[in-house]
């Protein structure tokens, strides 16, 4: 995938984050927390935070930049407390601002309480309305502030579950939520699942985070994912933790994306191995649009697992298809290089990637990614290879077009800058410069992740979003919150 | 007086602030609370803080440095709510440390405390190893947190009242404190008055703050100060202030140092004006030990009321003793010069202050200043004085000798570093090179101050010490807290 | 005199700076300048930097801020060499640039060169221009980087003396300039002697800095200023210096804002001890416009030597004015603080200055300052008073009216800024709502400094420039360059 | 290979470096420069500089931190001048300090030198102990200043070529230097080889750097490698360039090390592709010692083309043994993370590296890396895949085991750290708990590399070097500088 941060939308910035929740027996939460924000550090670079409670106080550190960067030993040592949750947020243009970073807190006459968010609201605005008519000053204009205000309201007034629930009714959109009241832990998932949320248990405590892979890292087992609409609230002892379905939706909207490219490759999503559910991919690429080349050869890092399930079923087909490594990756390329100048632009391609011209030289070459966004690296990449004497350049990516944004929370292009916004493939792949383009078709994408098309949110790929969007068709009856509030509110 | 820095004791930081508490009527109390800590800068360089409450929650900010460099136009804006408390905090040796910064705040199941401390507890182990016994976790050293941790666990099981008095009868030493629990601002002086604190009305509100200059610069007006033993309670609405006399003390311990040296010169404190009061200890100065010489100059800035009151005293004595600057100071001396020998030490004040020769060469100087703490600046200002040609140096000093350490919250040398420790006034004079040397007596300081003894706080100067110290006598029938507890608890 | 800050023009900045030199037998250089500089930090808190030269290689070590933060100890240990020169500069709007900082250096074929640079060329475009088309490519748009250059260029093709005599005959303006090539120090004013540089003799070596308190607190002897188109070229070995009297001018144009406002009171320039030209400044202006009020006091602190001046000539008069400290300035101010709205920029000056209520209330009064620029502060402190309770309030400035720009390195306003720029004296006071207000007259100045009105320069209160300014009239016989380039060029 | 950083001797720091020269017809070299360090930041991640000359004065620009970090567009654009050097230096632990940062520039009365150096001089006391006796004075402790000093020296006496074979007459050790006197570009590869040096060009002018890959980044096409003991001068109009060989050695030593680990797998060093070497020692490896297991995976990124070349070989010899990415690595992981604990530590390779458990239960695994230094990652990782359900895992390393230290400028451990330095590659299979552990044959690194071992700098693998260190062996005629001095000196 192309890097994402030139491809970045103007306006509100949206949020792809990684959320971590921990209750302990004993043990401070604060370090495991920090363990785990490790693990997610690729759902979010541009800031870090822990929120613990240690039964009396709260205690936070939320810093901008890396987890390695953000805490050092005594920030860590400072956190105390048996619960903790925590987050990392994503780099977005223009208001990089300390004010947005997570986890958000919030001191408040009902005690403290401390929120992390992964999703977007699409009513955010109007809740946020509301209380700001109710007297809510807001110091951000983040989605996460208005949860907390609202939530924080109902906790004046209601129980904790009462409470959640209030304030389920009055937001939608896609939420991973890690909630800490005084010294509770809880856990959120919007009603569809958009967002994925994970359990699992430790030897002395439990622990929520948006991927396994972290569970993994503190040798944990997972326990199964929070189910779409439920609420977990993890025991303040460590002992375990209780459930309630405060939500049924007939459908739900899992991200196809997280599989396809956000997630890690280790993890394991609402019960799919990511690594695997890519490898089928390339598989089903290979059977839809397979082209006999004498190599194939993945983008480095992203198109790696789609490139080797192509492969494998290209040679269980018989093809004399090579798998070779002929794009070397620059590790060090950062966040920030200079180039002044058109020209530069058109070449900085090269600073990230160069080819190995013994591997491409003289060579008909299939070249996997796992999607183009603006295309400005796919068309650098093809001239490139074609530069080092390939003889032709077949583009093959695993999974189909996108043609829209997200709203969910991930962080596409405008439908504008988007290239398969308003052309045909053939289209792409003359503007690309590729002999060939093929993308992969949704039921292919169904199929290699075994979920049916009504329970994936695949919006991006469609147009045609499982939320109610203002300006946006919808892909089945959505309704606003089919959430009834407390009976007793 | 010499640059307290290297004067500092090791041990223990002790802490010389200021502190402020604002609530008016709907106004952002974030502003005015900045403008009152610039004008408090003096009492604390070391770092500066703000906490509000918006009647829904606290927000608070707290940064390393001075006032001006602490906080920017949008962490003001951020400190929304109409009520807030502030701190500066004197720059201590060594362990400068982020955790020691105030105002200090609480996020606990009562809701959301801040708290701003000048003084310094004699008891605060004792305290700490209570409240450490119940649980309570601390993250820094400081006398803050132990005062803090006990008011919250109070406000748990009581009222603000009754848990104030609750934890003034188990914290004994000298404090002036502002406190905020949710939006209620309050004021607190210790039984015997050591640290100053006042009260001043705002067109919209009210304000407490270590010295009347802040409400100056606030454009308020004085009301008065907060009385020893006394708890002001602010309306949240700004309307005015309610006041709880808790206990009640024989005699109080004013700090006449406060007067001497510490505190502004504009500034008035407990019904006396600093900048009359330093005259008429210059003219006192004049009556105990006046000496004509040609000149009488002061070492700028700390002895210019002295010395202006000195010379008047003189010239109605009919003496043909000139006032004169003859001492310029390098108004760009920081903290912080390099100085690898001995040598370029014994140099240093020539860094600080350079002598105007055309008013020294051939004449009998008398340099007056406020205190001599380890006497290598003043060594080293009677030798440039005779380098550049004086013919005698008498040095005045307008306040007693100091004898001892301060355990009150003013950062003095240990015993060992004291020049006047150990030695005699003459044994001073020659270690110093003067011609003659004079003290001020502890009856004219109380004469100048308007106060008796008894209700001065003497200890630096007599090493008898009006609170009950471990291993210091007491000047007075000390016990620990004759502050009854609240009768219900 | 009004905070400098406010009151910079736009436009290019001009520079307020000191320079050092320092040659020495065997001592590393680095330190003494450090101290030097330390003394003349009042001449420019933007920058710092210290160039060296051990015999073989350069080195230097240039920093933004203050000299205390500039340098480390490992900074001035890596400093090597027993030659060196050094800058500080002028905090300017915008464009605070380390660019700009100095001393300049360039490392260029025919060695090392390095220069530091008071004053203000004013035909440095022509000068650039010209070095650009013969291929110089320049890093800033700083005066001292066209300097540099010439002199770079002449010294590939010629001798030092001459090098140097063929620069100054290009460049017009003010100048005051300390120069290493390779480990040869230089000092060079220009033939007017518009800003200061002084000669100092040390036990092992010599000196050359803006202004002779360098020299005392380096603990040495003033030998004399540098003349008025003299270069002065320091002995490699400390052991003396040459002397080349390249230019002769008929008249001098010292600066008279230097002894009014800019050099310190303990100062020496050009002969006159800056203190004492204050005192008689202040005695001329009670000579002038002395009007008998109940106190005379000083603004601080740059009010003090002429209210001191005024004070004792008044009272040789018999006149009863008594002289007092009426207002306390806050020592803290620092270089920003937030003013977010016009009330707040109204009441600014209170966070400044604090009238002692107590030597004001009922009086009449006295305000005694240096300068007036815009008239914001002065406006700002004559109702300060009032508001305490002053009856009357007279100003008095201890210089002529400020009418016209600075073109020789001193940040004035603009014409359009400045408050006498375009009204009577009645005018202004009427618009500072003094109730008298008398400014000195150039005779006085004159008298004062005990130079000839046509041996100074007087632009700013004049708006005739003894230097050639496009569009600006001259109060002499001014000619472009009188210099002859060195005959054999 | 395990983090070096962990592995690193105490001791004088080793460099680890890039260096580049750019000498262009008319276009400022400071951009290209730029992009080739970018290219080359795997070389060094410490610091980065890049040394400027516009024909008439040097320029200069070196900070700590990574290229992109440590330029930006300002930067570049000061940086004039048509010729240039760079330069990236390896993070050292305990002593990272910006006086070692290079280039390393003097401005010298023989005009302005720049010294850019990968490698590591054995005798560099003894030349630094010659040139301070000649009064030289150091301001670090690198040899680059050393070899600086030197040659700046001998350019005082000498012209160009013979200053350098001066100065390569007086050091011995590793070297690959770019130096820029004035504005003349030298490229220079010690005697023997050791560190890579290349030439390439561009459409307007020659470039020199460490690696073909940053050749490939400006789009330059490959001229040939510098040769041993060769001076390369570019002409400073970019038309070409000159060559002296300066010295024949009968024997290379090019360091293996290079192609096994350190060296891009894109780049060309002595006319070999780093990939296409890496591939065909997993083939000699699987040749030498393959076991049949159900799968192969490689430590990623540095095991990968080694297990690729395993498996095709194995493939090819009909082992059913398949290629998988088991090990997930975690891209984030930065610098620095808390590690309080043994246990902390023993577990954060599982923040590294995580596998997939689906390809490693219940199933026999070879695991490929390039190396082990002191053997706890190996340690961790056998370990992980055992928990996770690995029935046995086999270890097979792509080079000789490391035995001894790097005195040629690659930071490996001490010897006593070395898991290889004294016991059998049993005794390390027990420690590390692996079912058997393979290393390749110093004749497999000789075959794959296609060189003589004679040809070869074998140290750390054989205990014995190419060039004469005190205390350890050599394996050839070693003798200190067979290089004569010009002979006119």
């Amino acid at each position: 995938m192309e890097d994402g941060r030139a491809d970045r939308p103007s306006g509100k910035p949206r949020e792809k984050c990684g959320v971590v929740g921990v209750s302990l027996a004993e043990r401070d939460a604060a370090l495991p927390t920090y363990y785990a924000l490790y693990a997610l550090q690729h759902r979010g670079q541009e800031s870090a935070g822990i929120v613990t409670h240690d039964g009396f106080q709260q205690h936070q550190h939320v810093e901008m930049g890396l987890v390695g960067d953000a805490f050092d030993q005594d920030d860590v040592d400072a956190l105390r407390g048996s619960t903790a949750i925590g987050h990392v947020r994503y780099p977005t243009a223009g208001s990089v601002d300390k004010d947005c970073a997570q986890p958000f807190s919030v001191s408040f006459k009902g005690g403290a309480l401390g929120l992390s968010h992964n999703g977007n609201l699409v009513n955010a605005d109007e809740v946020r309305d509301d209380l700001a008519g109710a007297g809510h000053a807001f110091t951000s204009d983040g989605d996460t502030e208005v949860i907390a205000h609202d939530l924080a309201r109902n906790l004046l007034e209601s129980d904790l579950v009462r409470s959640v629930k209030h304030t389920m009714s009055r937001i939608h959109g896609s939420y991973a939520l890690t909630i800490m009241h005084d010294d509770t832990v809880l856990g959120v998932r919007d009603p569809q699942g958009n967002r994925p949320l994970i359990i699992g248990e430790l030897d002395d405590g439990y622990v929520l985070a948006s991927e396994s892979s972290a569970i993994d890292t503190l040798d944990g087992e997972i326990v199964r994912d929070v189910r779409p609409g439920e609420l977990v609230v993890l025991h303040e002892d460590g002992s375990g933790f209780d459930s309630y379905q405060l939500v049924e939706a007939e459908n739900t909207a899992h991200c196809f994306f997280e599989y396809v490219y956000f997630a890690r490759p280790d993890s394991v999503i609402d019960e799919e191995l990511v690594y695997e559910v890519r490898r089928d991919l390339g598989r089903e690429l290979w059977a839809e649009s397979g082209t006999e080349t004498d190599v194939v050869m993945p983008v480095p890092d992203s198109g790696r697992a789609f490139a080797s399930g192509y492969a494998e079923a290209a040679s269980e087909d018989g093809a004399a298809t090579e798998f070779a490594e002929g794009l070397m990756k620059n590790r060090y390329v950062g966040r920030t290089f200079i180039m002044p100048t058109q020209e530069a632009r058109e070449r900085a391609v090269r600073l990230k990637l160069n080819p190995i011209k013994s591997t491409v030289e003289g060579k008909t070459v299939t070249l996997i990614d796992d999607s183009i966004v603006r295309g400005t690296t796919s068309r650098q990449l093809v001239q490139l290879l074609k530069d080092v004497g390939a003889e032709e350049v077949h583009v093959r990516i695993g999974a189909p077009a996108i043609v829209a944004p997200c709203y969910m929370g991930i962080d596409m292009a405008t439908r504008e800058e988007l290239i398969a916004g308003d052309q045909s493939v053939d289209g792409i792949a003359e503007e690309i410069g590729a002999d060939s383009l093929s993308y992969l078709s949704t039921d292919a994408v169904s199929e290699a992740i075994g979920k049916s098309k009504d329970d994936l949110c695949l919006g991006c790929v469609t147009g045609e979003y499982p939320y109610d969007i203002d300006g946006e068709a919808t892909d089945r009856d959505v309704e606003r919150p089919t959430i009834e509030p407390p009976a007793d509110d």
